[in-house]
């Protein structure tokens, strides 16, 4: 296909994103170069800023810009419940169906031997610091319901319980096999209500 | 929807851009900051690189980075037969159907009173003052098929006929009513064969 080297460029950029065939890159492309310069380099600006400005939370791990997440800086949060999610989307999710007033830990993915991730490859040894000192009474975990989540639910309770916390599963009122990331609201509210003691 | 502050403002250009739902928007806010900063970096600058390197071409105002485009570039092209088209991404479609020997020229736009667009807003004065000079033989009309396309061929014709040139409109073997930006090579190169006198 002929196409201007600096069209091919940002084309060829555009169809690693994922969800991205090469029909869109190729629509997005022209779309992008009849932008004004102002929009093209607004767009090129908030795409940097967002990975420069966005840290980790010190405590839980969430997405950031300051030294605490959102959540971790509201004094009203029940700080001895923690809700262990796999992503931060899960954290976003979780907070869009209103029913959870503790707060999170995000592991930033989850066990899984065949792809090598092991238990020093995401956020445990942190949960596991963290639940010592903030008198944590209940720590759910919210993993997804797939082999490598409820593999992870079952070794976090098996690290926290010795230190006497509890440790619950969300409820499975989400349909099997899905992302939390997708759920709808009410369905995650009643997960997390319905959690069993593991 | 509780999101940090520079994810937000990406997810919200993501947003505007053509065929990007809140869904994908939102993958791919989280898609970006996952990746290294090289990377963003790197996506970034093909925007703003595409957007600044690209101008159009001084002859026939198709995507150029230099004074002329790919094709006014070739010495073994016939200049005596131009192709006339809507937009950059029409000569792209005709260039891959590999039929087409001649050069082409880009209106950026068709005659559209509806949406205030004369003659003046899109190049037909270029194309005028270009067909008196370089010995033209014929111009080959390939705007789309929709009301737009048709009224601009037939005012071309009127334009150039008294000039003594040979008007012809690409051969409807394309489907009625679709895109020629989509249409695929066998059935371009067919209607260009297939053009009839105006």
């Amino acid at each position: 296909m002929r196409m201007v080297p600096s069209l091919r460029r940002l084309y060829e950029h555009l169809r690693k994103l994922p969800g991205i065939g090469s029909k869109t890159a190729l629509r997005l492309s022209y779309h992008i170069i009849n932008l004004s310069e102002e929009q093209v380099k607004d767009l090129a600006n908030a795409l940097v800023k967002a990975k420069m400005e966005i840290h980790t939370c010190k405590k839980c791990y969430n997405l950031a810009e300051k030294e605490l997440c959102e959540v971790c800086s509201m004094p009203e949060r029940d700080f001895a419940t923690i809700c262990v999610v796999e992503q931060p989307q899960d954290v976003a999710a979780l907070e869009r169906s209103q029913g959870y007033k503790g707060v999170y830990h995000v592991l930033h993915g989850v066990l899984s031997p065949l792809d090598g991730i092991g238990p020093n490859d995401i956020k445990l040894k942190e949960l596991v610091s963290r639940s010592g000192l903030d008198d944590v009474k209940e720590v759910i975990v919210a993993t997804n319901s797939n082999i490598e989540g409820e593999a992870t639910a079952v070794y976090i309770s098996k690290l926290l319980k010795p230190l006497g916390i509890n440790v619950s599963r969300i409820a499975h009122g989400l349909p099997i096999g899905s992302d939390l990331e997708y759920a709808d609201e009410l369905t995650l509210a009643r997960a997390l209500e319905n959690r069993r003691m593991l």
